[in-house]
């Protein structure tokens, strides 16, 4: 525990990159993984509402706040389509975990880094339970930021052995071909996602634009198929032709708010979902035959990054990572707010965590 | 502005405290009434929404949104009364500004101070246009961590020369007057909060307790009177007597939001209530006779939030204040995310803002 006088422990980018590093990616994974399946399993003990969006033409700017009422955890994360052309990523986030007993800030971490890590974690935590045992062979459409997390974790964590890759931009399936050279992983480098498709198991899609693409279409359909769509997230932005979902059993993460950011925004309010906690708790089949078309509907919810929060939380305390950052006031007498002013400054004002615990 | 690879700059509760030392408390508390003025003249240019609040029996824990399409904030904000018992400050508040272009966050900085600075403008821009000019008399009812900055925001944006100051804790009341001392102000004690109304044009309420407590009962009310109601802001506290709600001509800053927080939560759906906007826009009349009684139920919106932050971001370059923290990846290539994690860790996670500036 950090001192009680700067509670707040910061994990930088550069942070969570060490913490990943040493303990390893594959552990780092299966540990996000074992969180996000014993928090999906407390589905009822949080207090959820679907995310707060504030859109505009160029992208959006979100609020993803959640409690299971000792713990409270929000994600600040934003969706700009044409970020690379200015030299930004795509998503960038950043959140916070906070004590409900007090309200106080106990962790402000990055989360650009730990999203792709946590939607790579939750695909395949839904595809242990819908895609085919069996599954070897994956198809990954769309090769951006997101994408070799997708790859490392459904090869290590899944036994996916080949990829098919398709992205409108051969720069960027090149260079997830060179990061993916010596991890065992079969590549094969496709001319389209109708290519990509051919033979696989389990279709991935994480592209980024901001309207209705359709990347899946129902000829690219086989049985058994299990079609994992990460990219479509907010209204206006789908991957997948109606006729897939229609053909499919359709999973969702929060099923309100899918019903506004998911591919089943194209469907009728009525249209057939499953949540993926009751699958997870066996209060709902998942995957009944090989011939079944699956679709995990995946949008990113807000459980997800609590999860990841508290994951980073107890990782950061053990690796004792991070720093103390004085973004709440220590005060001898807590009503005093106004002596805060006159006080002197301290001379560090972000601290080591050794230094405060 | 910093370098574009640490694009957010952080200010703790110590860089606020120097921003306010280096201009003055009264400049300071001017520039944010300026800047609250006009955002409230830009009403129609906000993309507004009533804060999102997770409540427990112990307390609230609160993100607030706005945006006016060039620039977006947010602050976290708790509410836990008793937090004092723990040595903590009842509300702590942090909040971001982020660049709705790109969705970059550009400032994180401290609010509990701020909140407390903005709070006290708001509450004097709002008497400028509904109390008596000629108010001189200020009860202050709750002496907790906002009296200060009610008490000299109201002296020397208002011109009050006497305070007539209650507290259910007597030593509060004393810290308060201890800190008051060398200001120019009359500080009268009084024993009850019926005690402190009496004589007074202007009767400013910041209590904390999370329960529905009559401070300001109809017995209490003068022609000519107005209220400055701060301490009602959720659902179940409040601090006026229905009475006085009736008796009264009723402000409010965001009417869906104040709805369900202030103290009008008491009154049917249909009560009369004005937003301060329209006044200040000259839309509404505010004060009409010398005899009207006003109230002002302020719950506080994410408006002044934004205002707050805008201030003190442009005050921080101005001053070159605060550190660039890292908290999104600054990455050669955008899509690489994959190759932050092998990168080698920069030496000072966080720098000062003149070295990356």
């Amino acid at each position: 525990m950090l001192h009680h006088r700067v509670p707040t422990r910061f994990l930088s980018v550069d942070d969570v990159a060490t913490l990943v590093r040493r303990q390893g990616l594959v552990t780092t994974l299966q540990g996000l993984m074992a969180c996000l399946q014993a928090d999906f399993l407390r589905w009822g003990a949080f207090d959820k509402c679907p995310r707060l969006a504030s859109h505009t033409a160029e992208g959006v700017i979100e609020l993803m706040p959640i409690s299971d009422g000792r713990t409270y955890s929000f994600k600040y994360v934003n969706g700009h389509p044409h970020n690379g052309r200015l030299g930004l990523p795509t998503v960038m986030a950043f959140g916070v975990l906070a004590d409900v007993h007090t309200g106080t800030p106990q962790l402000l971490s990055e989360l650009t880094l730990t999203t792709a890590l946590r939607t790579a974690a939750t695909s395949v935590l839904a595809a242990r339970v819908l895609a085919r045992p069996d599954s070897a062979v994956m198809a990954l459409i769309g090769n951006g930021a997101q994408s070799e997390f997708q790859a490392l974790a459904f090869h290590h964590l899944m036994g996916i052995h080949t990829l098919r890759l398709f992205d409108v931009d051969p720069s960027a399936t090149a260079r997830l071909v060179s990061h993916l050279a010596d991890r065992g992983l079969r590549c094969v480098v496709c001319h389209s996602a109708e290519e990509a498709a051919q033979g696989a198991d389990i279709v991935t899609t994480a592209t980024a634009d901001k309207r209705n693409a359709t990347i899946v279409h129902d000829t690219m359909l086989r049985p058994g198929m299990h079609l994992n769509a990460v990219g479509g997230d907010c209204p206006g932005k789908t991957e997948l032709a109606p006729g897939v979902l229609q053909a499919a059993s359709v999973f969702v993460e929060y099923e309100p708010q899918t019903r506004v950011e998911g591919d089943v925004q194209q469907m009728p309010p009525d249209f057939p979902v499953t949540e993926l906690w009751q699958v997870l708790a066996g209060l709902a089949p998942g995957r009944t035959t090989a011939d079944q078309v699956t679709v995990f509907d995946s949008v990113g919810f807000a459980l997800e990054d609590f999860s990841a929060l508290r994951y980073l939380h107890d990782a950061a305390q053990r690796l004792d990572l991070g720093q103390a950052l004085p973004l709440i006031p220590a005060m001898v007498d807590p009503r005093n707010l106004y002596g805060v002013l006159s006080r002197t400054p301290s001379r560090a004002a972000i601290s080591p965590v050794e230094h405060v615990s």
